[in-house]
């Protein structure tokens, strides 16, 4: 089979996707990256209605995003990506965002994990080991993510509830991945992406949450840098580490 | 000038673009609207760019969405639209949705007024007379919007409290059109929506709101009709009518 080791898709960001600073929001981003890896994963012959077949379906573990600059409103962007690694238990597939001059302006991370679709639990890719062929040697210059630990909750310095609901909920019947970041970064005001730019955002899914749930965000800012958690009964559903930088 | 009466963009519904039933939730819909209703503005010489020059631009006023069935997942679709009425407040811009085999599957209405940019009041169009010469025949088979009727909130069968948040704001630094939508939709469960589709939409921005503005939304359900409002400090700043039609 023919397998391309890269993918593009070109973009063009419209008023109406942009957010209050006229820009691309960090959760636009996220929904591109998930859009164009199965794009590349339907093309290469490992996408959702192939692995369905032997009842396995991709799930989005982690995810980092680090960007220099946001695409702007009617600006041309894409997104280009490749498979790092790849074994039994997951694929590491990284992105690289570009605007429409073909500059750089950002790197994704992502490792996505499969599962048996019927008991939710981690699956074998063993069946499809020849993906290891299609794994690209073109760089991805930023960090691996690292393990988000659990955030105190005594430490906490922004906290909020959130009662997930029919619009945040996906075609899985489970709370999409994008609305877990509007949950975190629904905790400042305005005022603070007025001034601050999110250089890195790290996102790591623990358990699925559903309908009805209601969750408990903590967050823990030390400089420019907040740890947070999405709790549920408790438990922590999702964790994020967020990176800002000053626009002065 | 070359102006053309009427203009199609053509999409495909992602898998992460869709709703727990699968389909392509009323709130794209919507957001397409408003894409290519700006699309065609431009096309014709009178989008953002080229009224901001007389301080002038547009804002939508009501929206209709009248649909028999909705796009499915890995679907293609398409919105062509046309002008039916234009005079010096507002023009009538009307939409039909087509499916991936060229079936009508859904028609849109939507008036938008322009305003002047600096104080937000009702502006002039005469300037852009000419865009009358743009009108189109082409028929629309749905009703034009009736004027909506505030909720006595006494009579409201659902209620909730909702505090617009970051991702709810556009680049306009308004609360997004969209989520107003999203704000209503959330009044029910999901089990609502397994159920019953929504057969019409029907909305009117009234007032301005804000990040941060604690939104009050009453609803009245009279059997397969919802009436519904948002009020901001006891005032509405939208309503809603909703026609459902039961799935069994």
């Amino acid at each position: 089979m023919d397998a391309p080791k890269e993918y593009t898709h070109k973009y063009f960001l419209t008023a109406g996707e942009c957010n209050a600073q006229q820009q691309m929001p960090i959760t636009l981003i996220a929904q591109r990256v998930i859009e164009v890896a199965t794009e590349h994963a339907n093309i290469l012959g490992v996408g959702y209605a192939d692995l369905i077949k032997s009842n396995v379906g991709w799930v989005l573990s982690r995810l980092s995003i680090e960007m220099t600059r946001y695409p702007k409103m009617n600006e041309e962007y894409s997104l280009t990506t490749w498979i790092e690694g790849f074994n039994r238990l997951y694929s590491e597939r990284n992105m690289e965002v570009q605007d429409g001059k073909g500059e750089t302006i950002g790197y994704v991370r992502s490792i996505w994990v499969a599962i048996d679709m019927e008991t939710r639990r981690p699956s074998d890719l063993t069946s499809i080991s020849w993906l290891a062929e299609t794994i690209s040697d073109r760089p991805c210059p930023i960090a691996k993510q690292s393990r988000l630990m659990p955030v105190n909750a005594e430490e906490a310095t922004l906290s909020a509830q959130h009662r997930f609901k029919v619009s945040d909920i996906d075609f899985n019947r489970h709370v999409n991945s994008v609305r877990y970041m509007d949950a975190f970064l629904n905790q400042w005001d305005l005022e603070h992406f007025d001034n601050n730019n999110i250089a890195r955002f790290e996102i790591q899914y623990l358990r699925e949450t559903y309908f009805g749930d209601k969750a408990h965000i903590i967050t823990k800012c030390t400089e420019n840098i907040a740890e947070t958690e999405i709790l549920v009964n408790e438990t922590a559903n999702c964790r994020a580490k967020i990176e800002f930088t000053s626009k002065n």
